[in-house]
């Protein structure tokens, strides 16, 4: 059978003051009145149904994701007690679907993206599954719409197949985040596609590959995996994970897996990774600004103005980013959003740990 | 005797979102944990005693301003049903200290001030009272520390007489905020001083003056001095006020009045106006900002991050204004804080008046 997996571990620090330790990017009502969980769920429902969608988070979060989501089995989240990075999530994520379901499929995907074109996201995965069939390690490589430095790219190799209306490729190459002028010229080429981290495969083949590549770390999801459904699997996977060394599924795995395939989509995917990139997402009025809750202002352009109820008040701006939240207002250049996860950093250390 | 009366009848748009329709600009804590009327009182305390400070304000505003002052007598707070301008508040002040003791002398002092020498302000309103003995109506003129065009000025004539060791002159004319050039002419000539709207005369020479130059209010003061003491008092102001025209005590009453004498000052005092105006009076750190509450900031210089619990965090602002209240933030750059008033008058026509 086929099943998804929504990885849900990352904090989001890009996002505060809305993301927190206790409130991660996930549980973030971003765009709508959705959470960005509640979307990646909606998204794919119609294929998998509640039973065959997993979530993968750590301890820390199951109550509100879980919270979030009470259309999914509560069995069907898989909790780290810490994060290790996408390699680990995905294996423990595997070694639970392989022993529910041994001839498991897995989708591989995010919540932390937003889909505008959800019914072609859903052809997508319903193609790739079939490449998978064969054993190829598929990954969703996304058509770009611009030449970002934000994403890593993968470079198409030969066409494999066409399925559905869909192309594959196999993958030459993983590029990690490139500067301004590869980006460009990536782009122009019309042989990359970007790096969505969304991941389509057989379970027998990912542990293959694991086992294969990151042996130790195999090693290590052997204990778990031995462990599951008796009464040890708490204490072992406790055990285990602070062992388990970080890694990404893209370093550990991809990189030098066999039989990787890329199936090009165009379904409206933007990354929702900092507050700038809402900007990509919302529409903006007659000003150029994206107004989230109450708003007074005067001669306010190009800004984002993101609270809920409290009243946020603007003279004079131009390409600022105001957030305000129960307990903390951040007011930064949107040209500078990238800082925002300094100074979350610095709230440990300047004895503001409340709000971080 | 000498009695003092603090004016403390005005909203103070300019300090919004911390000033409100409830919470005017006297009852805020703007320097440091007292508010502006405490400074008031506590500044003139040693010079007058509780009993004859008076305050004047608005009905709407008692309650809050009256807790903030337990020390006075609840009688010392003269009430008026709404804001007529200082020249009616005045009258009514006199009318009131008239009747409790017709030889008195008043000194009609501000809450929306700060004087640093608090000191050598009460040995000017000492010296002061000597001046009005005689019949002059003294106002206090502030030496100028700067060519500002936010005050009004004072042309000081030839010098009556130095009393103590503070020099009286006459006053040749008012003049009313001027421009730069003008403004800049007038500090270089020695000869003006900054209207204080700060005032010291004998009760029965301001009546007098009211009767001969207001005599359409005179009449309607009179009969709200005929109900002092009165069951009728409450509904003759009541009846009274609402017709009465507003006026300022500068346009109505001095710039026609006999007997007027200046006493030049430098005690340290400034406007507390608006958001800007608190960098005349707030140390500023190593970065040149001003910092109320908890801040995180980045790359942040010139600025005014004023808040109380909530944490304000900021990356890249230059010259920028923060205010942060329990229900509303306000954000705009420094030079166009006197906009703030436009903010407040748009909350009306926006459907926001729940942040007025």
């Amino acid at each position: 059978m086929y099943h998804a997996v929504i990885m849900a571990g990352g904090s989001g620090t890009r996002l505060w003051p809305l993301s927190r330790k206790k409130s991660p990017k996930q549980a973030l009502k971003l765009i709508g009145e959705r959470t960005m969980l509640n979307h990646a769920v909606d998204r794919i429902m119609a294929l998998f149904g509640p039973e065959r969608i997993v979530v993968v988070t750590r301890d820390e979060h199951y109550q509100v994701l879980s919270g979030q989501a009470p259309e999914l089995p509560p069995d069907n989240f898989i909790l780290e007690p810490m994060g290790r990075g996408t390699g680990p999530a995905i294996g423990l994520a595997a070694i639970h679907l392989r022993k529910k379901d041994p001839d498991a499929t897995m989708a591989v995907l995010t919540a932390d993206h937003f889909i505008a074109d959800t019914a072609r996201f859903r052809q997508a995965l319903a193609s790739a599954s079939k490449v998978a069939a064969n054993g190829h390690l598929v990954t969703l490589g996304i058509k770009p719409s611009s030449a970002s430095t934000g994403f890593g790219y993968i470079k198409q190799g030969k066409s494999l197949s066409t399925v559905e209306d869909f192309p594959v490729f196999g993958v030459e190459r993983f590029i990690e985040k490139p500067d301004r002028e590869t980006a460009t010229a990536m782009v122009k080429s019309g042989d990359y596609a970007w790096n969505s981290g969304m991941f389509i495969w057989r379970v027998d083949r990912i542990l293959e590959e694991f086992k294969r590549q990151m042996p130790d770390f195999y090693a290590q999801l052997s204990q778990v995996e031995a462990a599951l459904g008796t009464p040890d699997y708490q204490a072992t996977i406790r055990r285990v994970w602070p062992q388990a060394a970080k890694e990404t599924i893209d370093y550990g795995i991809m990189e030098g897996a066999k039989d990787v395939a890329v199936i090009r989509v165009d379904i409206g995917w933007s990354d929702v990774g900092s507050w700038g990139s809402l900007f990509e997402l919302l529409p903006t009025d007659k000003n150029g600004n994206i107004i989230v809750g109450p708003h007074a202002g005067i001669d306010t352009r190009g800004s984002l103005l993101f609270g809920k109820k409290r009243l946020i008040a603007t003279i004079g701006l131009k390409d600022m980013i105001v957030v305000d939240t129960e307990d903390a207002v951040l007011v930064c250049p949107k040209d500078r959003e990238q800082e925002v996860r300094d100074i979350v950093e610095r709230l440990g250390k300047d004895g503001l740990d409340a709000w971080s």
